[in-house]
C-alpha cells in the first residue's frame, strides 16, 4: 500500500483523501490542529501531524496548500522526504512553484497535478470526493516522471473518477487557465460590483433581477478569496492579457451590437454556440 | 374561468400554459401546426389556432413570441381583442414593444409581464412549469391595470410559484436587464471565442481544460441564437453602456493585479463575495 502524506488538509486534500483511502495509507499534515482531528474522528487518516517531518514516512508527498504556500514549505518538505519518494501538487498555477522547484533541484521524482474541481466551499468539512467525477486532471510531468510514477498518478485519478489530460509546459498550463478559470472569477467579480453600481440607479434593487444567467456567470465570485487571490496574484501576466483579450472580444461585440449589423452578430453567436458544446 | 390565449407556444408559453391550466380555458395560437398538434396531443390547450383572430374570444392575450415580433403582431392581436380584455406580454425588452403599443393607443388593459426563467433549450417539448419556481417574476403596469388585472395576474405568477417584483419603468427595466441578462449573454460569447482562439497556440484543447467556472460563465453561449438576438438588438443601448462599464471594471481590477495590490484586490473580491450573497 503507498503511504501518501497529504500536506493541507482542505477541501481538495481531504477530498481527495476520500477518494483514495482505500489502496492508500494517509498521513494527513495541516498546521490545524482542529483538521487533524477531524480527519481522525473521520477516518480520512490514519496518521495526522502537525509537523512537516511527517513526509519522511511517505512514499508520496501531496501538497494541497495554496501555491504561493506550496512554494513557502516546498524547501522543508523536499528535506523530509525520501530522495526515491514521489512529489505531487494540486496547485491552481505552476509558474512560481515549479521555478522554485528548479531552482532547489532535489532528486525526488514529481508530477504536478491540478484536478479541475473548485468550489465555492472551502475547508475539509465540505470534503467530497464526488467534486472529481468527470472534471478534467491535469498532469504535468515534471522530473524523472517513471513508469511506477504515472501508474501510481493514473490509480489515483481513476478512484477520483477524473479524466486525465496531459499538458505540453507549464507556460501552457498557466496561459490556459488563465482563459478557463482566472478570467471566469475576475469576470464574476467585476460583474458583480457593476450589478451593484447600477442598483445605485434604479429603484429595484438589481440582484432581485437576476436570472440564471447572472448567477452562474457570478457564481465563483463567493469562492474562498484566499484561494482565488492566489492563483490571480500568481498568474498575473496570462490573466492580464487574457483580460486584454477579453476586451478586444467584447469591443468588437459592442461595435456589431450598435451598428446593428445582424448577421454578422448572429453568426459571432452561432460559432459560440458550436463551441460552446465542445464542452 | 379565465379564456387565456397563448400567442406563441413556445418554450416559456407552453411552460405558462402548463403551470395555469387548471383554472384557465387555454388557446394555443402558433403559426407552427406542429406545435398546435402537440399542444393538443398533450392537453396543454383546449383550443389551438394558427390565426391570430382566435384573440377575440379571449379575456386575456399573452404575447409569447420574441420582442420583434410581438411588435410585428401587435396591431393584428389588438384589432381582434375585445376592449375589456387584458394584454400581456414575456417579452425580454419593452422598449419597443411599448413604444408601438402607446403609438396606436388601444382601449385594452395591459401588464406587461418578464418571468426571468430563460433556458438554453427552446421550444414546446421541453415545456417546464418548474423553470419559474423561485423565479423572479417581474411586473410592470402599463395600462388601466385595475384591480381585477393585478388579481390575475398575481394568480398566474402564484401558479407559476414565481416571486413577483414591480418595476418602476421601461427604462428602467431594460437598463436592468442589460446588466443581469444580455451582458451575461455578451460575456458568454466572448469567453467562448477567446477560448477558440487560444486554443489555437496550445498543444490541447482548451475546451478539456474547463472547470465549473468557465462551464457555468458560458452556459448561456448555448441559448437559442434567435431569443438572444432579439433582446441584444432591441437594446443596444443599454447593453453597449453595460460593456462599457464593464471593461472599466475589468481595468480596475487588471490596474490592481497588474501593480501587486494584493490589499484593495482582496476588499474588491470581499465586497463581491458579499454583494453575490444577497442573490
Amino acid at each position: 500500500m503507498t503511504r501518501l502524506a497529504i500536506v493541507g488538509f482542505g477541501h481538495i486534500g481531504a477530498s481527495i483523501a476520500k477518494a483514495v483511502h482505500a489502496d492508500h495509507e494517509i498521513i494527513a499534515i495541516d498546521h490545524d490542529e482542529e483538521v487533524l482531528r477531524k480527519a481522525r474522528d473521520r477516518g480520512l487518516a490514519g496518521e495526522t501531524s502537525s509537523d512537516l517531518a511527517a513526509c519522511r514516512n511517505a512514499d508520496t508527498v501531496l501538497l494541497s496548500v495554496p501555491v504561493r504556500t506550496c512554494v513557502t514549505l516546498l524547501e522543508e518538505v523536499l528535506s523530509h522526504m525520501d530522495p526515491a519518494a514521489l512529489l505531487l501538487d494540486v496547485a491552481s498555477t505552476k509558474g512560481i512553484l515549479l521555478a522554485e522547484f528548479h531552482r532547489l533541484a532535489p532528486p525526488v521524482r514529481y508530477v504536478s497535478l491540478h484536478p479541475l474541481a473548485g468550489t465555492e466551499r472551502p475547508g475539509i468539512d465540505s470534503a467530497n470526493p464526488e467534486i472529481f467525477r468527470g472534471m478534467p486532471f491535469l498532469v504535468l510531468p515534471v522530473q524523472n516522471a517513471d513508469e511506477d510514477a504515472h501508474a501510481q498518478v493514473d490509480r489515483m485519478i481513476a478512484a477520483c473518477g477524473g479524466r486525465k489530460i496531459q499538458i505540453g509546459s507549464v507556460k501552457e498550463h498557466d496561459a490556459a487557465l488563465a482563459v478557463t478559470i482566472h478570467l471566469p472569477h475576475v469576470l464574476a467579480c467585476a460583474l458583480t460590483h457593476l450589478a451593484e453600481e447600477s442598483s445605485q440607479t434604479l429603484s429595484t434593487d438589481i440582484f432581485d433581477l437576476a436570472g440564471r444567467s447572472f448567477r452562474d456567470s457570478t457564481r465563483v465570485a463567493s469562492s474562498d478569496i484566499r484561494m482565488v487571490h492566489d492563483f490571480l496574484s500568481t498568474n498575473t501576466g496570462d490573466t492580464a492579457a487574457a483580460i486584454d483579450r477579453l476586451v478586444d472580444h467584447l469591443g468588437r461585440i459592442k461595435k456589431l451590437l450598435v451598428a446593428g449589423n445582424d448577421e454578422e452578430l448572429k453568426s459571432l453567436m452561432n460559432a459560440a454556440q458550436k463551441l460552446r458544446g465542445r464542452l
